[in-house]
C-alpha cells in the first residue's frame, strides 16, 4: 500500500492532477495548461514532471480523462489507449487504476479492452463525491471549456446518459464555459449603436476576454491562451471583443463594448439556465431544487441556476461547495481511496 | 506605361493575385493559401513570388485587402499600413494604386494618410465592375469564410454600409463561408437520433467538411487547413463531423453524419436568405428581383437566393456570371485600367 494517491483528470487543453494523502486525507493540487493536441508526444514526460512536482511518483494513480476527444486521435478507442499508455511508460511500476462510466475503476488491461467505458468519465468521478455529501442537488460544474449539468436525487447520480453525445443532447453538458469558449460559438449577433450586428466566425475574442472585461475574473484567473497571442489586460480583451464585430478600440468605445460582453455572458447563462430546465423537466415530480456550483465558472453557474429557479449553494449545499471545488483530479482520488478493491 | 496591370486582394487567409494585359484583356489568375496571422513578416517575398510566377514583377500594382483585420495587428489601421509598407518593400519601382471604400483610387501616400478608408474594400472592387455589366441585382458573393450581398440598383452600388461593421448590422456582410467556417459558429444544435443535440464549440470541422461530405465541393476545391491537419478524403471530412457531437466513426453512421451536414448547410443557406431579405427589406420597391452569384460558395449563395425568392443568373444577370467569377483582385486591376488617373 503506498501512502500516497494521485489523481489525474486528463484533458486535451490542460492537466490536472490531485495528490491525496491516505493518512491525513489532504490533498495538493496542481494545474498545467498543456495543449495535447498539438504534442501528445510530451504527454508522458509531462506527466513524470507532475508526479514529481507533487512528491508522487511512488504513489497508486487513479486516472480519468477526456482527453481522448483531441483531434489528434482518428477516434476516441485510440486516444483512450493513447492516454493510458502514457501513464504505462510514464509510470511502469506504479498501480493504474481508470474511472469508468459504470462507476467503478478498471485495471489497466481492463480499462484497454473496453477503451469507450473509461472515456470522458471525469464528470462522474465529481458527481458521485458530491453525491456523498449532499442528497437532491442540481451540481453544475462550469469549467474553462464546457458546463456539467448533472442531477443528484437521493444520494444518486442520475444522469440520464453516459456519453458526451448522449449529455449534449440531454442538457447534461454544455460545451459552453468561462474561458477557452470562442465568442462566435456563444452567440450570432450583438448590440451595437441601438441595433444589432452580426460577429465575425473568426476566433477574435473568447468568454475570458468577456469575463474579463467585466471583472468577473482576474487576469490571473485568464489561465487560457489569448485568441490572438496577446496580453490579458483589460485594454486587450477589449480590443479582441472589439474586432468580434470587425472594429477595433479606435472604432468602438468602452459602453459599446460593455455592451457586447454583457450580452454573450447573458448568452452563456440562458444557455446553462436551458440546460438546467431541460435536465429539471426529465426528473419532475422529484427534481431538485437547489444548485451546488463549482469549476472556474461557478460566477456563471449560479447565475444560470438563480435562472432557472434554483436556490444557490444555501442548506446542506454549503457543505458541499468545498467539496466541488476540488474537481475531478482530487474525486477520482478519493474515490479509489475508498474503493473495495484499491490495494491497501 | 507598363503592359500589364497585377490586381491583388491581400486576405487574412488567402493572397489572390490577377495579372490583366492592357492591350489584349486578358486575366490571368493566381491564388496562394496564406495564413498572414501566423507569419506576417512573409508577406513582402511571397507578393515578389507571386509577381515572378505571374510574368508581372514590372506592372503597375492595383491593391486591395481584406487582411488588416487578422489579429496579428493591434489596430485595422497598422494592419493596412503593414501591407501597403509590403508592397512598397516587395516593389520599390512600380506604380501603386489603392482601392478605396469611396469607389476610388489612392495613391500609396495618400492611402497611408486614411488608411482605413482602403480597408477591407474589396467586396466594393467587385461590386462596382459588376454595375458594369448588370443594371439590377443582389450581387451575392460566397467566399470560403464570408458572404457579400451588394444591391445594384440602377448601375449603382447602393451598399448601406461601407465598413465592415456597418455591413454585418446592414446584412451586407454575413460571416459564413463554404470552406473556412467553424461549424459551431454556425449551429448550436444538430439533429441526431430523431432528437436534437448540442453541438462541442470546438473548431473539430469546419464548413468544406459538411460540404465536401455532401458532394457539393471536391477534395480539390477543399483548399483552406483541415481543421486536425488530416487528410481531405470523405471519410475523414465524415470523421470531423461526427466530432462535433463528440462522437466518431465507430459510433455515428453515414445516414447520421448526413443529416449533422445537411442541417449545417441548411442554416448557412438560411443565414445568407435573411441577410438577403434584410438588404431587399431596405431597398423596397425598387429593390432587385435578380440575384447574380460568384465565389467558390456560389452554390450556397444560389440556395439562398432561391429561398429569397430572387432569379438566379437569368437574363442579362447571366452575362455578369463570368465576369463575377474573377473576383475581388481581377476587378481591381480592370478598375485601375480603367480608371482616369490611371498612368498610361
Amino acid at each position: 500500500m503506498t501512502e500516497k494517491i494521485l489523481g489525474w483528470d486528463v484533458g486535451g487543453a490542460n492537466l490536472k492532477a490531485a495528490c491525496l494523502s491516505r493518512s491525513f486525507g489532504e490533498v495538493t493540487a496542481l494545474e498545467r495548461p498543456f495543449a495535447l493536441w498539438r504534442s501528445p508526444e510530451e504527454l508522458s514526460s509531462l506527466l513524470c514532471e507532475v508526479a514529481d512536482a507533487l512528491g508522487g511518483d511512488d504513489a497508486d494513480m487513479a486516472l480519468t480523462m477526456t482527453a481522448e476527444l483531441a483531434d489528434c486521435f482518428p477516434t476516441r478507442r485510440e486516444g483512450v489507449l493513447f492516454v493510458i499508455d502514457a501513464f504505462r511508460s510514464a509510470f511502469p511500476h506504479a498501480g493504474t487504476w481508470v474511472w469508468g462510466l459504470d462507476g467503478r475503476f478498471r485495471t489497466v488491461s481492463e480499462a484497454r479492452e473496453a477503451p469507450l467505458e473509461v472515456a470522458s468519465a471525469n464528470w462522474l468521478a465529481s458527481a458521485t463525491r458530491m453525491a456523498g455529501v449532499v442528497a437532491s442537488a442540481v451540481f453544475l460544474d462550469v469549467g474553462s471549456t464546457t458546463s456539467d449539468v448533472v442531477p443528484i436525487v437521493d444520494c444518486r447520480v442520475v444522469a440520464s446518459g453516459r456519453t458526451d453525445t448522449q449529455r449534449l443532447a440531454s442538457g447534461e453538458l454544455v460545451y459552453t464555459g468561462a474561458l477557452r469558449t470562442s465568442v462566435p460559438a456563444i452567440v450570432r449577433s450583438v448590440p451595437l449603436h441601438g441595433g444589432v450586428c452580426r460577429v465575425a466566425a473568426e476566433n477574435f475574442a473568447v468568454a475570458a476576454d468577456v469575463h474579463l472585461w467585466l471583472g468577473h475574473i482576474t487576469e490571473a484567473d485568464y489561465t487560457c491562451e489569448t485568441p490572438d497571442g496577446r496580453g490579458r489586460s483589460r485594454t486587450e480583451a477589449g480590443a479582441r471583443l472589439a474586432r468580434v464585430v470587425c472594429a477595433d478600440r479606435e472604432t468602438l468605445n468602452e459602453d459599446e463594448i460593455d455592451a457586447i460582453a454583457r450580452h454573450v455572458a447573458g448568452t452563456q447563462i440562458d444557455q446553462i439556465a436551458d440546460a438546467i430546465r431541460q435536465v429539471r423537466g426529465r426528473l419532475e415530480p422529484r427534481s431538485p431544487t437547489a444548485a451546488v456550483v463549482a469549476g472556474s465558472g461557478a460566477f456563471l453557474a449560479a447565475a444560470a441556476a438563480g435562472a432557472a429557479g434554483l436556490e444557490v449553494n444555501g442548506g446542506p449545499e454549503h457543505l458541499a461547495a468545498e467539496e466541488a471545488r476540488i474537481g475531478p483530479a482530487a474525486a477520482v482520488a478519493r474515490l479509489l481511496r475508498d474503493w473495495p478493491g484499491c490495494p491497501r
